[in-house]
């Protein structure tokens, strides 16, 4: 289950760079169409980040599992069914930012399609835990932890759903936000806490 | 072997997601335009469904599998050419859904490959009960309860082949029920039961 | 180095599908329409074979491997860049059959990209026995047949190159014959072999 | 980790293949057409060596790796993002190279691509090294050794960016010549150092 996961993961994630094109006939003015193309480059940016903060939080939920029983290996393959079609709800976003009203629409299917993305996220690893799928070994802290940093993100992405309906550039600037959020804290924090520590045993 | 299947069954679910496509034109009726896509979405939910209860279903023999012998070998590669095959049926099907005449056409190309895909899994693994290939602490009760969950999903394409000539919309929907009922049955209730046992426990 | 080179043989085989295409106008003649692509299922199902043959020789290769030097990590690496490279000659094949004069050129790219491939991975054989980079405990006999089964497919693409100059068609459904003959031989041969003689036994 | 980054390698080295591309009308000039796309195949053969010279140097960083921590996931994740990338501006090289002005932002873009994905993978090291993340049992003058072949290459990068802006197609040149070097140096002296040596022992 976990080489498949990664597999559709890997490949999602790939495939965002194909939707990234340049008119062939750009020729002359090559820097400024390239210039051009920041919506394409914002998209690429954040569902690829949003996929990757996906796929640690799915390979720390497997890290933790213990086994897999028809359901959760069921609720898996949906939320794989989510996170291979946001190339489609990225490639939307790209094309129709920057166009007044089109751009509305785009910007709110796209967050909506990480909403479900990162609430499927949540409902597999709430499942897990409450089937006691998880290893016996594992603190209720750790599993407290991981709780706490898959839920806030699902509080952003309504309030941006929202933002969208008025200001789809803010909305868009906030799912990158919330990708980075997603990869970048608590870990990181431990990390630079764990590193004072070592320092003051020095 | 299994990497590689993997590898295809994860490539062939998620290359689906690029026959989704908006004109590029649609500006001012996005919503209408991706609205307008759902046969795309369909011929998504159904292949995507159903090439997932295939792996599965693979999964499964793998699992039980103590040895491949070279003729399982081809048949899985035979499998794979069908499974990798399926994005082109399912683009058809997309679309011409809605299409009047083209419809029943495309609609039976697609309902003819899952069934060829579905047959071929099926004739994988009456080869490796046949050759011996399964372990040999798999009881008999469990290997016929393989053989029945993948039986009878080929007598539903056959019967949903017939319909797509008069009403290719039912026979639409009637493969998504198919797949649905692939990826659902038997081991959910075997769940459910399981849970009821261990609450009747305590 | 086995993880990344499934991967490489599994995406360009899964590749090939998206170079079948219908044209959206094909409307009212559908039927004929997908009849009419048959130059496109063909390369499909030659390439889809040559690769899986290629798959099933590196497999077997990689089997018989107990470790790999810097020099075979290149061959490989220049095996995959060819792997890669042929859904572009297939996809030439797929477009220029049945049109006279580019047929020929387009039959004969693909032959010598299919010859190229082939030559790299007994190249990779050769080079793997010659600095004894195969296990200890593989008979000298095994050796040879390896090397054997991937030595005489070499000779049937330089007659069918030859013959593309002439007649593209018979070179078309000869590099189909090579592949199933590369894919089917020997082995089968073995099993029918040890099938009769287990019946013998009883 | 490595599954999932092998996945994206293997991936973006593949998707390479799909931006080569004959016109519908080639048709009677074939021979001429697909001559006339060297610059695409300049661009594979950069673009695939580089990405096989970038996952080189990743599975030796990952065979030194004793542990990951969470910054290494991280950084691993933007290498991947970049990457993942590459085969847009390998896109952009191949459709403008040879076409004057438009050549030489193209040429640049790209080269500007490779130096990021070069750098990331030496910071990716130095971070491991840095953090002792690397197995205790490494030599130093084998980190030393990795170190030394992962960093001349930015020189080059930076050479050949100044030198794409008075002559792309030096440039062009000279970033295979880098991927080359990348590929083939050091391991294969080590390697004919050793056969050498092998010789000498009879």
């Amino acid at each position: 289950m976990e080489a498949f996961s990664d597999g559709v993961f890997a490949i999602a994630i790939t495939l965002l760079v194909l939707d990234i094109m340049v008119p062939h006939d750009a020729g002359a003015h090559l820097a400024r169409s390239v210039a051009g193309l920041w919506p394409s480059y914002l998209g690429y940016l954040v569902s690829f980040s949003t996929i990757g903060a996906i796929w640690l939080g799915h390979n720390a939920i497997t890290d933790y599992l213990e086994r897999a029983d028809a359901v959760f290996m069921r609720l898996n393959l949906l939320l794989l069914l989510v996170v291979a079609f946001l190339p489609f709800p990225t490639r939307l976003f790209a094309d129709f930012l920057g166009e007044d009203k089109p751009e509305r629409v785009a910007t709110n299917i796209y967050g909506i399609s990480l909403l479900v993305a990162s609430t499927l996220l949540l409902v597999l690893w709430r499942y897990a835990v409450r089937e006691r799928l998880v290893r016996p070994d594992a603190a209720d802290e750790e599993i407290q932890l991981l709780t706490q940093r898959l839920t806030p993100s699902l509080v952003g992405y309504l309030v941006l759903i929202v933002v969208g309906l008025f200001a789809p550039i803010v909305a868009a600037v906030g799912y990158l936000v919330v990708a980075l959020f997603l990869i970048l804290p608590i870990r990181v924090r431990d990390i630079i806490r764990f590193r004072r520590r070592r320092r003051a045993q020095r």
